[in-house]
């Protein structure tokens, strides 16, 4: 199986979208894409609660299992600050790689984060030396090779100016981390602009474009962007559209005038798989 | 709280909509449903896996307790087959009381059972005795009052006719369940009607038109039907869109089109209720 | 049934009991303890794992619903630090009370939390207004007016003297706790005893005599202990005779000489009640 | 690692003890045992739940995570019937890869089975094809091929004669189970001499001498039986001291006549590690 690891080597712009669940992971593969992010926010939303750590680390990789299982490209999991110290941290990478997980990427915020698009909260930084505590200890306690481990600064989120955030990027470079996520919730990309303009280490820089989508990738692929996560898409999409059906459904008290504009039963058969069930029927019962 | 068995007590015909995870669960809160169906189908589905018991039973209540934390409405489980036999339905009904559901609905055929739109599969019914000792056995082990036990009968997905329906419908009424499912998976509604025609026990039956829809429920509100249930239609709608948009996403490599066919963080926000948090901030932080 | 709440309002000094499985609550419960602690030390080393919230809180849960399944006295859950923020407690109560809890214990210090009896590790308390703040979140959102939060406090286990204890537990009794722990690692009463002397509000204190367990519980009796935590003793019970059995069925590949020193397959039956299925068998099959 | 597998192709007759959780895995490889079994019995029994799949598959799997991440030696499941049909078994396997089990042991009955010791239940034994189709879909799932299938006939148990046994131990080995099982719940051990007698195929048979544990296990040896299970002791000592030190605290109120007769708190930080936590303290914190 292809690696994480490997698409941030890549010499390509590489992108990988969000999925929350197994069938959205599905889609993200069928459409082609090369991975996978599994979003916290995401994940959580789809669990009807709020992204500050209200789902326990376990629940969440209860989450990602079924998405392992149901796709073969490599999934990058979005794990917070790591849910706690640096040994919950080491916990938590024995588990991902036994779930099968590709990689996580973790940020340098307190447990419990809050979202980085909420405004209204307080997005407090852990120290430096803490957070590279954590990239040190999740990378020695890895036990597979091929497994990476992203450090994400949120130093641009509350409030800090390029200068350092380049000072943490280069301290999580230096610990160990395999790419660096630059985050940044701007509607311009000029945060992130600023700092591949100074950015002279050799380790791939990962962004995250929700906020300034409006920047053609064209630019991140001349910025040099290793990878760039589509983060949050297929559950603003599920929850546009099943609103609009639930509404639907609700006010007229009929399916048929709707029934084009959802997914077939077979559809949904055919995204499980049930032909290799019927074929199995027949070798094994 | 309301709950289902109220519901069904209702002199108008009720209806009640999917869901298979918290947020989808608050959407049909949301619109105005006065309940929930916690989809079989619709929960395995978003997990990746097959309708055919390849989730355990307690990961699908997992999943449920995050719906039964999301709402204000009453859930009803679909619960296949009771995940065995009478003594697993009485450790189901314990679980579902401890998670919140307001009831569960069981179905006469075989663990693993096989999904009724699935025509290539074999679907085998339990005996009658076999399941009217679970009705028995669940009804006993509830602890509160107001949880319902509603009996499904797959007699005419099985291929029986009117007649074994009504032999089957009845035996469970007898059993104590507190409803009863007929289920069909034509394109019209004949064999309700005859069912319907033919039924005169005071017990509410429910019936699921998924492949039927195009009768307008007045005519089943003239049968007297006491409650319909839109059993699929959210994870439809999601994996729907969620191919559209993830499709678009890779094909054109933006967001930017598409900014307007999903909800924006905020919506989400919205839905899982983050001002209460940052209220909530002031109070104890 | 009997609740934590009301043990703690007895006139007499009530004692409750370790366990950490479905198996030693049952046990608890049949020697006759009117509660049961669940110990979060002794449910972590029943898994494997360290004190030191290496297990989520949400597979402690896991852990707790089995024992609120085998039992009918009342548990109080050793809950930590809460696992996090105010609102990390939120949702810990609500779930305690969906698993059937009957009160959970939180202590002042820092997630993730070290074992008090851990000496080589830092002892980090919380602030007293993070802590408040959490005990009055915590009650602000339990649904049931009989579940408990009891707040302790882990001030002498840092190194503070008598003063800032009653500071602290005077602060937690004001914003709203059931009932206050005073936890002392000494190997005499002393630090218990001068607290007692200068406490003087009505709400109980609440002990836990793992080291300082010579003193006869005679002397807490007078000084107006209301409950007394046996908070380890059956995991070390457990362990000590697992290695002895295990260690002699290595050495000498042979049960017969130690058959008369463990339960009989027999005892275990009746312990999780398998005549009750067998009796049942006979109804629903 | 080593593995099961490997095990059973030893030139010895090994031995492999039962543990139900990590602290019971943790002491069976502390004594020098070479593999573990992860006992249905016990792991049910630990959790207070019966014998005949109250827990589901996945709880289960949960239990036995924290196993496999406590120990370095193999262990082998007690994966009763596959907990449902062929397709249940291929998702087990799947999942029982991902949490690092070395294999799984299935036994000839159907779901819901029964504990072979419980006489007062019926015994009910799947067909030959049917079993054989599932050790088949089995052996095609899995995707390591040091994993191991061990399939256990409890014909015996249902109460049929040798022949009939032989008759489904070759099945088995035809279907390409690793090993056989040969289950006999007498106290003498009169049915595995005559099976061992008249086996004359090359793959290994594995015993559970719980009943005719009287026997010298050197009468094992000389049969060539390849691998025996001490299959529930763990549990039965655990159970067995837990009750008496509980009585004993309840009757007198005190442990200090106990003391010597449970583990310290040292004792149990040592199996866990702790002092590797005090030093990854200072290398990360």
């Amino acid at each position: 199986m292809e690696s994480i690891k490997n698409l941030l080597k890549s010499k390509n712009t590489e992108f990988i979208m969000e999925a929350h669940n197994g069938l959205s992971a599905k889609i993200v593969e069928n459409v082609g894409f090369k991975g996978i992010w599994a979003s916290g926010f995401s994940i959580s939303a789809a669990c009807g609660v709020r992204d500050c750590n209200e789902m326990s680390w376990t629940q969440s990789l209860d989450v990602i299992n079924f998405m392992t299982d149901a796709v073969d490209i490599p999934i990058l999991m979005d794990a917070d600050t790591g849910f706690g110290n640096y040994n919950n941290l080491r916990r938590l990478v024995k588990q991902a790689e036994k779930v099968g997980l590709s990689g996580i990427c973790i940020e340098d915020k307190i447990f419990p984060k809050r979202n980085s698009f909420d405004k209204n909260s307080e997005q407090s930084l852990s120290t430096i030396s803490e957070f590279t505590g954590k990239i040190k200890a999740g990378k020695d306690s890895q036990s597979n090779s091929s497994f990476c481990i992203i450090a994400r600064t949120e130093a641009y989120i509350a409030g800090f100016n390029a200068d350092y955030v380049l000072e943490r990027a280069i301290s999580y470079a230096d610990a160990g981390a395999d790419a660096i996520v630059v985050h940044s919730n701007k509607e311009t990309p000029n945060e992130i602009i600023e700092f591949m303009n100074r950015w002279n280490r050799d380790i791939p820089i990962v962004i995250i474009p929700t906020s300034y989508h409006k920047t053609p990738v064209e630019k991140f692929e001349e910025l040099g962007i290793s990878m760039i996560i589509w983060a949050n898409h297929n559950i603003r999409a599920s929850c546009n559209h099943m609103y609009k059906i639930s509404k639907a459904l609700f006010d007229h008290r009929s399916i048929t005038n709707i029934a084009d504009d959802i997914a077939s039963m077979q559809q949904i058969f055919d995204l499980t798989h049930m032909k290799e069930l019927q074929e199995a029927d027949k070798k094994y019962l």
